[in-house]
């Protein structure tokens, strides 16, 4: 099989058989798509998948939290479960930052070939899984004994996460799948600011296994700095 | 760092790390933004990911009735719901007037910085909680006491989502982040008609503390109040 | 309040704090809507939200079987719930018919007034609660005792469904908000398609009352007939 | 009833009762749609319902692994869940690979007729299912029991979704759906493509009834074929 070629020819049944159909390549691969409107079709579809997972993962962390049981006082029962709602603040404000970047990244990336979708469902399959930590994270903090293991685990879950993120940004700024006409020094910039994620998370994952507590106060306070603004960021009216 | 240019220079790269790239400021503040287009198309991505949000919290409701058990009469046990039936409904109808509205806001707000962003957040976030809180309400109506609790506690998670509302709309307003063309009556008329909702929800929540059943009621008839249309609103056939 | 006027003069300061604002009216009113543009895009707004929640319900449906426990063969397990799974196929066929009608439906509603809205939402709103009903069907067919209720408010939701979309239709029309293209023999013939879905899931209520079985066996039916296509309609190959 | 007819004539009232309207026909049948616009549209809005379903299977994926109980150490508790973990993401990345083709193939599908619709919503009510065939896989592989029945159960799920594909591609291409354009080539690679999944997964299903451990073993290794790229397909950089 010819690498570089468009098309090839002359391919033996089998190899056909085998092979993944030019149209796979020509919807997914870069090379093959000298349409620049159908690439970008094909970024938006991707995007559009990945606000439908973003938005679905968040509702869901609801469901985690259960009603408190009638033998009890109704009041008690819902103030016991401020660690559910601390988890539930937590985690939907990460995904929220998580949607926010994707849409900045994917605001860059012109064309997603095969290794960019699967380094895209990864990033989305760790994304869904975030309700399950979240639900293991604030089941140990209502009980108050075992939190080491479930901090650990909810760092983890966001850890990965924002390896993901990196895979996914290193791997398409290497492979030239970026806009030519985004400014290289953005893209420095976007790029440090998700290895930061990564070295935040995985530093507050890591003390969060010595002191559990801390690792919960450094993810909340990951969650703070990236969603505030930071002096001469917010827009002035315009005069 | 040169509060008001568009584009900053000279950092060192400790700030170069710590900052949010210029990307993000480019693609969620208005003031760098001198592409309409782009804007735009910045709220209708924050809209689509609401109105997801929206559409799931809704169909998530129902997740919340549970099947009476197979040892009782069934038609008893469907009957046993109603307050299930009951709650169902007035938040799937809520959820549906802030679906409207917030499409009414976003209709006018033409551009969305981080801090809008982030109201928004948090306003999903809220909306995103009410399944939990209406199930709280149907068992407390269920089992016919603590019903005050369970009242309030439905109440505040309504008033939460009108003040998130009222907050977005007037950090919008304030930072002249709505459309120009936007008539300054229908805007002052918007903004009244968000904090009517707020001061209706908190009257109700507090009437709903002393008599939880006149809470309800207040609730039932907000919604009643927002969706039907008043004389010489619903259109005219043209002729 | 002069009922004609497109913008109304001189209202009190009460009446204008009561009144929902202009740009509600202009958002989802047809009579003060002069952009065509704005009011197909109003309903591409409801479309979508309406696609939202038809999509979750059918997939939500799938929550209500749950394994069997494993003290039991799993193969026996697994055959047991047939009921649930017959249930399942039911309301996903169901509900994929009223998502392909609400197109239908909304390919000739061309702007959307206060009271569509309303009862689009309270259309949502049966559809969003078909999984309980399905799960009560389910359990009920498991059981083998107590079917007749269990039908009976299985049809009953199923015919509601159609009320819901006849009030719908019926009002689009009487007001005029469809689409002075239309056909109106095209139009007659909508209308009669939804009276008789309307008509035969109500009779399949009634005599499931009577027979349970012979109540699902007319709701399978429906599904059928409703599904297939009949002679002449399938598209020949362009010669 | 003239078949070839774009509009029938004479028609008896009983028979345009129970005719599904031309509106019907106009908006899903090809034939007598010479819009290509609106043919466009119409599978656009399929792919949107399908999109959604496909975001919220996989999203609803992690509701089936439940946090393990608090009387055992949590560590092992967490570690004891592989199975869980392994089978969601098997079925994510399948899923993910569904999406992928469907999308593929609707970039070739020029318009949509009843039986499209019918095969393309049979299709979702598969993939819908996967969920609950995850759970079961998952609670088999953790009791180590009656493994070969969930392993089989999860195989003919996975088949069986293979199948609706072949029947919706094959459907399309036999009544000339597609467009014209499109290079026959193409088709048929995509057509094997398709083919091979079924019979790949065929038999690892009947592999699986002999050896479960096999049958998953061939159901993870069609993930990871179908996912990787192979020699010559990612994109070069462009000089």
């Amino acid at each position: 099989m010819t690498t570089g070629a468009p098309r090839s020819h002359g391919n033996s049944a089998m190899t056909r058989w085998l092979r993944p159909p030019l149209a796979t390549l020509r919807a997914f691969g870069g090379r093959t798509n000298a349409d620049p409107a159908a690439a970008h079709r094909e970024t938006v579809r991707l995007v559009a998948l990945s606000d439908g997972v973003f938005a679905i993962t968040v509702t869901l962390l609801v469901l985690e939290i259960r009603p408190p049981s009638g033998d009890q006082n109704l009041l008690h029962g819902l103030l016991a479960l401020w660690p559910s709602y601390l988890a539930y603040a937590v985690t939907f404000l990460f995904i929220g930052q998580v949607w926010a970047n994707h849409h900045v990244m994917f605001d860059h990336i012109r064309t997603a070939d095969r290794i960019v979708l699967l380094l895209n469902t990864l990033l989305l399959m760790v994304v869904a899984f975030l309700p399950f930590a979240t639900s293991v994270l604030a089941e140990a903090l209502r009980s108050t004994y075992e939190q080491r293991t479930a901090v650990v685990f909810y760092g983890v879950a966001f850890a990965v996460t924002a390896l993901m993120f990196n895979a996914l940004w290193r791997y398409a700024r290497r492979h030239r799948l970026v806009r030519e006409a985004t400014d290289s020094e953005a893209m420095t910039a976007i790029g440090s600011r998700f290895l930061l994620a990564l070295v935040w998370l995985t530093v507050a994952t890591l003390l969060g296994a010595l002191i559990p507590a801390l690792g919960v106060v450094l993810i909340v306070a990951f969650n703070v700095f990236y969603w505030l603004p930071i002096r001469g960021e917010s827009p002035r009216p315009q005069p």
